[in-house]
């Protein structure tokens, strides 16, 4: 099993747990604003670490992104799968030129 | 391969097109802080659509985030290995009680 | 009239305008959700002009952000003055010791 | 004197207090990243409020963001007449149409 599927499956255990013992549980108690904050700010912190901090820093910072981003979504009922289904589908469209699939 | 991985080959091998013909190349042309701050967009995005968007949305907007992700850390050299690495470190840090290798 | 009074007015005025003829008739045509995505945007603009920009950059990212920030609280029927009258209450409440009045 | 230009002269006057008394020296004693990060988190927090919360919680955020944006300025030693003058620059060239002054 890849590691985001563990991943996955470990936050979705854990998010049952008592919020006194898990991370996970606890911030699904404060509801989807908090989790979703929480992804805001470690978006920064990974924005911060890119421009001024070092490579370990960014990396440290990117899996705390990553990590509650898949809280967030296990909070909302999205399996990773779809994001991940969503990124093939526009691989597949962009075929010899991604610019074409894509509007900025 | 997974998506993931395949993403990342992508990303890496559209970084040498023209600017003209690859999104990829040209949000390199423009450096290291405009695909930070794409991050920052596409995280911002995420939250709103958690918060108070469709879960399809909520789709877009997390592989959105997830692809200039991949990007910024392509733009520094870092491999997404690393990130992953990172969060087998944490997970296996955490065993039966993920809060105490964690600090909020 | 202070800069920020008159802005606010003029946000007020723009806003009946044509989207075509004016920025802020656009953006309140787009909705909420699109303005607060402005703010995010201009914001995570702002922390890297401060912590890898010039001064001069800070300047420009910091009055885009203000703006925005001001758009926004129109379109949501909030006045300026209440923010201001909030920044109030917490000086008055700090007294010598702002600390007592923050959690962070 | 205004509320903010009052805010300001605070600011710069708890910045040389004790960490230990003071909320800004304690920011000022992290560094400018830090205190970044707090100006993203709040701005955040204000996306969050605006599209999902009251208008007392919008209150709330946009009056902790101006204040950590003012903390960041001042620890870079950004006056925050700056960015007002280059508000009312803004101002100035957009006349009729601010349209015609902005690029988006």
């Amino acid at each position: 099993m890849s590691t985001l599927e563990r991943l996955e499956q470990t936050i979705a255990a854990r998010r049952a747990a008592s919020p006194d013992s898990s991370y996970v549980a606890k911030l699904n108690a404060k509801g989807v604003p908090k989790i979703a904050q929480k992804v805001g700010e470690e978006a920064t912190e990974t924005v911060i670490a890119a421009v001024s901090g070092s490579n370990e820093e960014l990396v440290g910072e990117s899996a705390d992104l990553l990590f509650h981003l898949m809280v967030l979504l296990n909070a909302k009922g999205v399996s990773f799968d779809h994001v991940l289904a969503e990124l093939d589908r526009r691989e597949g469209l962009s075929g010899l030129d991604e610019k074409a699939s894509r509007t900025e």
